[in-house]
């Protein structure tokens, strides 16, 4: 039983400094490796890695073909200018290559973690020597995987997994107190940027999480021009978090006045606190409108959009 | 090249005498039968036959097990009221076995088509020894039909079909040169009543057209609850059509705290004036919001609800 530090009696100063101490402790004169996606988690995770060991710690963002438009290098110069180095790996043709013909959402959210944690970023740990891996796992990545509603890709011990036996090397998770809210405050108090601090949640898998079915290069270029409407018409809005999934499911429509058996985009937007709860925002009827339009103008292949009207519970936040 | 009567230029008078006495011409000294759906076409021709024939028409519904809850019950006790009697065929094991396995749009409608006019109906037209079978086409089936947009099941000269060597009995089409509107002036002009006159577009192949994937006994029973739910909540709310879509898509959901892999309903709700072109009924959010509650809670197989927000075209009314 981990026991939660609620955000309302966060300390963030006091914890920075206690989780700086703990990763000097655990590392001693070793070195230490993370991950950087570019959200909230693994953001303040290397915040508190390169407070604690400065050029001690390596970090590195994985291209697994699955992110959005832009992000990485996005990501990478904002860290640049943070005085944090963080080197980017390619690495799109191992995961499509593990992707291949995998249909089940568990086993998509398994392919994904074996290719991270096995090969791609497993081996570059192996090679770099360290001996601590920080990483961002929080107590609902832990609740969630314990309820067995969603399997998360960072949560080993609660599952009886032995990472150093599995994988090699020791798993530090200086954020595992905390829930995303507390977490924003201390990406806050660490001086990160408030498009950092305050990102919406972005899953795991990424793109893969947003296409039902197998996932392939075409398929994830579809869905990404598809999120890249959504998240430019839906900035500022005020929702919790907003998405566009691609269906497999073909539906008839019409192109240039013949029959074409097009492909159907879902958008989904949350109003919720903590994700654990959550209920479709609301959005005028002339949001709803330019979403269909713009999508349907500028992803040919898409004959149909839809949005989301089923709250969480029975849905999930997101369809995979 | 069919000569369309408009609407505003239809004399309902005239054209009911005309047809009428076509009829009685077409089938001289024998007899008809002819294939009541409920849908304001098949109603129409069914008054327009009986006022030709009298106890010379033969009036069959098909119960295909596709239709909607309770509405063939509905029609036949409808059409009693009328003093035109309408003899009810169980045929729902042909249909299923006929669409077993069968996934594609076009190759659901084609076995449709085939066990309608071949198998059951035509078998019903052979032993009956009628010469002349009476049928609803309209003009838009026609349209729709050369233009390649959509195989309507009824239309069979227009694409080199000779329904007398393909099925052996000669075709009347009382309503070719009409579009949706005037048949509904000349079924309010024959005294059908409202219900019927404005009923909403069904599809030909019913509730088979709302089912993507396979269709089965079990895929039918489910958007048939969900069809109800939708029919019920937006009566009256003044659209042109509305539907519910049973997806073969999963997506991930909750059910009593845990994972589950649901289903996916989609409501389309529709302003259009001919069904020709169309938009996305801008439904109050009280309403969407009670669409999927409703549905969520009478169809338990479903964890997910959406809303149809793409236009015609390039979606089409119906998905399949």
């Amino acid at each position: 039983m981990i026991e939660e530090i609620p955000a309302s009696q966060l300390d963030t100063a006091r914890f920075i400094a206690e989780q700086v101490a703990a990763i000097r402790e655990a590392v001693g004169e070793g070195t230490a490796i993370n991950a950087l996606s570019g959200g909230v988690d693994s953001s303040v995770v290397t915040m508190l890695g390169h407070l604690a060991l400065g050029d001690r710690l390596r970090t590195v963002i994985i291209d697994n073909g699955l992110m959005r438009d832009g992000e990485l290098e996005r990501t990478v110069a904002l860290f640049g200018a943070l005085g944090v180095p963080v080197e980017l790996i390619p690495a799109q043709e191992a995961f499509f290559a593990a992707l291949k013909g995998v249909r089940d959402p568990e086993a998509k959210r398994e392919a994904i973690t074996q290719t991270f944690y096995r090969d791609v970023f497993g081996r570059i740990v192996r090679e770099s020597g360290a001996q601590v891996l920080l990483q961002g796992t929080i107590l609902t990545d832990v609740d969630e995987t314990v309820a067995g509603i969603k399997r998360q890709h960072n949560v080993f011990a609660q599952l009886g997994i032995d990472p150093e036996a599995t994988f090699g090397y020791r798993i530090l998770e200086p954020l595992i107190r905390l829930r995303k809210d507390g977490v924003r405050l201390v990406g806050e108090a660490l001086g990160l940027p408030a498009e950092v601090f305050n990102r919406m949640p972005f899953p795991g898998p990424a793109l893969a999480a947003r296409v039902i079915g197998e996932v392939t290069p075409e398929r994830i270029a579809i869905v990404r021009r598809a999120t890249a409407v959504v998240e430019r018409l839906l900035a500022g809005c005020g929702a919790f978090q907003y998405l566009a999934i691609l269906h497999e499911d073909h539906v008839t429509g019409m192109r240039e006045g013949r029959r074409a058996f097009g492909q159907q985009i879902e958008v989904r937007c949350w109003d919720s606190v903590d994700a654990r709860e959550a209920t479709p925002t609301e959005l005028p009827w002339a949001t709803l409108r330019r979403l269909a339009d713009q999508i349907l103008a500028e992803v040919p292949e898409v004959v149909s959009v839809t949005y989301n009207l089923a709250p969480k519970p029975p849905s999930t936040i997101e369809a995979v």
